[in-house]
């Protein structure tokens, strides 16, 4: 079994490529909820929703987010009645947020609601919550000196805010969701795919009990980088990591899952930084991280199941 | 100012004749909200919503309920999720319930939330939903003694069990929406629309204080009567009156309402009814009361306006 620890696009990219040389059901995603949220009474999951999109084939490849063939037109009548609709919310995307709510309703945990959107999207690769507790990533604005739920600044802010602080309410109190730890401490290798360290992995290192689990089993365990000279693929992981006082290079993301992983990957724009991550007493791969087409992540995927084997 | 008791269609109607023969600021519409659900998360108000499209020019004359040129994505999606679609949502139907449940969850009383709801939609009438106390319309189905939710046995099971109890929870415990007393007491003119007196009136009338604020304005009040030839014009309304044990004809419905007003309106099929209701202690007024066109509409409402001055 692999086990991959995921936030949303760049891991549902790496997950693309990881089902294409093993087999799904060899595979555990568990993945990040501090981006959870309820909007308009309704359960969103971002990072879950992008994880399954992808894997299910629905992803929008154009927008590099929501479902491929999305209509909008309970959001412009939203926009119309004066409603707030900065968190967009497609047709085919509330169908997904209804069925969860619904779910959730009926008393399923998250877990379980998830096990059932999975299956209904005809997705073979085990998901996983990280918890079935309600944490929350919340962010402070330089500026403003302000907290924002995750979502107000990742969307209706278009993440434009300079940070001061970063913290996953609820963390504390939650405990992982069913089969995290046994998922992580039986896995024959652990992934922590390109995801955004401190917003993405942060929540899920956060729940008690994870990263004591990751570390006992850092021997098998491999980390993608997601910034690739200096800069992140997507969205706002350099300036965070700046923002918070880390290094904004592959140097920088090393130092944070250096207790995690035994091997760093990184790409080879950053081939100049291997040296200096070996000397954090981890081994450093250099190959093709930037996941552009699907032949680069199939690449990736055999080269970080090789590194692990 | 005129007050009108309101379920949904039959209702609506009524109101879409009575904008036309008055100003409509000058209409009050106290709603009933025991048909009311959570579904999925979302806070829907079925009644408040098909008086609300009908009277901004958005409901559906084909299928006589929902808005017109509606679409189904989400709800078509949700059903290949294999998701509960038995509650149709249209894409724009959708929208009216994101933002209800989007103010509620803001801290917005459903008084306050309707009428956000009603200035977006440019509805001069003013719309009072009976309580913001949650009330349920419960109905025990005669065949299998099995007790349903109201959308269960009305939408899931389209009105098909025969019943043999009515209740509505919560009704002891909630209090009048604002303004609704002072509306009843105030006015000059309260009219009982054509609705299912059981379940649209029942619920109305079973929150304590509406009852009495009803009795001491009979003389000032008139009911429409909403089953003609002894049938309901829609919905199951003649079936629930025999369940319950009540004559299936206007003169059933009289014997109902004799409480609340001085005055019954009734259609020329029920004529030789008059005298019989007029026993009640009621006034009688025969004319079209079957609103198939909106000159019948226009004059329904003229005629119940004359009956009441």
């Amino acid at each position: 079994m692999i086990v991959t620890l995921c936030g949303g696009v760049g891991a549902a990219r790496f997950l693309a490529g990881l089902v294409q040389v093993t087999d799904p059901s060899e595979i555990t995603a568990i993945v990040n909820t501090g981006d959870d949220l309820v909007l308009h009474g309704l359960s969103i999951s971002p990072d879950l929703d992008t994880v399954s999109y992808t894997l299910a084939g629905l992803n929008n490849t154009e927008t590099g987010w929501g479902v491929t063939g999305e209509t909008w037109r309970a959001m412009e009548r939203l926009g119309a009645l004066g409603g707030e609709s900065w968190f967009a919310l497609g047709d085919l995307d509330l169908a997904t947020h209804l069925f969860r709510s619904q779910l959730l309703s009926r008393g399923l945990t998250l877990s379980e609601a998830t096990d059932e959107l999975r299956r209904a999207m005809g997705i073979g690769v085990r998901l996983l919550p990280m918890s079935n507790d309600p944490v929350a990533t919340k962010v402070t604005s330089r500026q403003t000196g302000q907290e924002l739920d995750f979502q107000e600044y990742f969307v209706r802010h278009h993440h434009a805010p300079r940070l001061s602080a970063i913290r996953f309410a609820g963390a504390m109190e939650a405990t992982p969701g069913p089969d995290v730890l046994s998922s992580i401490a039986s896995a024959e290798r652990i992934v922590i795919a390109p995801s955004n360290p401190l917003v993405s992995l942060g929540p899920i290192l956060a729940v008690p009990g994870i990263a004591e689990a990751l570390i006992a089993r850092r021997r098998h365990s491999v980390a993608i980088s997601p910034i690739v000279a200096g800069a992140a693929l997507k969205g706002p992981a350099a300036d965070m990591l700046e923002d918070l006082g880390h290094e904004v290079s592959v140097l920088g993301v090393a130092r944070l899952y250096a207790p995690y992983v035994a091997t760093f990957i990184i790409d080879h724009q950053d081939a100049h930084h291997k040296a200096a991550i070996e000397a954090l007493g981890m081994a450093c791969t250099v190959t093709n991280t930037v996941m552009e087409t699907n032949e680069i992540a199939v690449s990736l995927a055999k080269v970080t199941l090789e590194e692990l084997s």
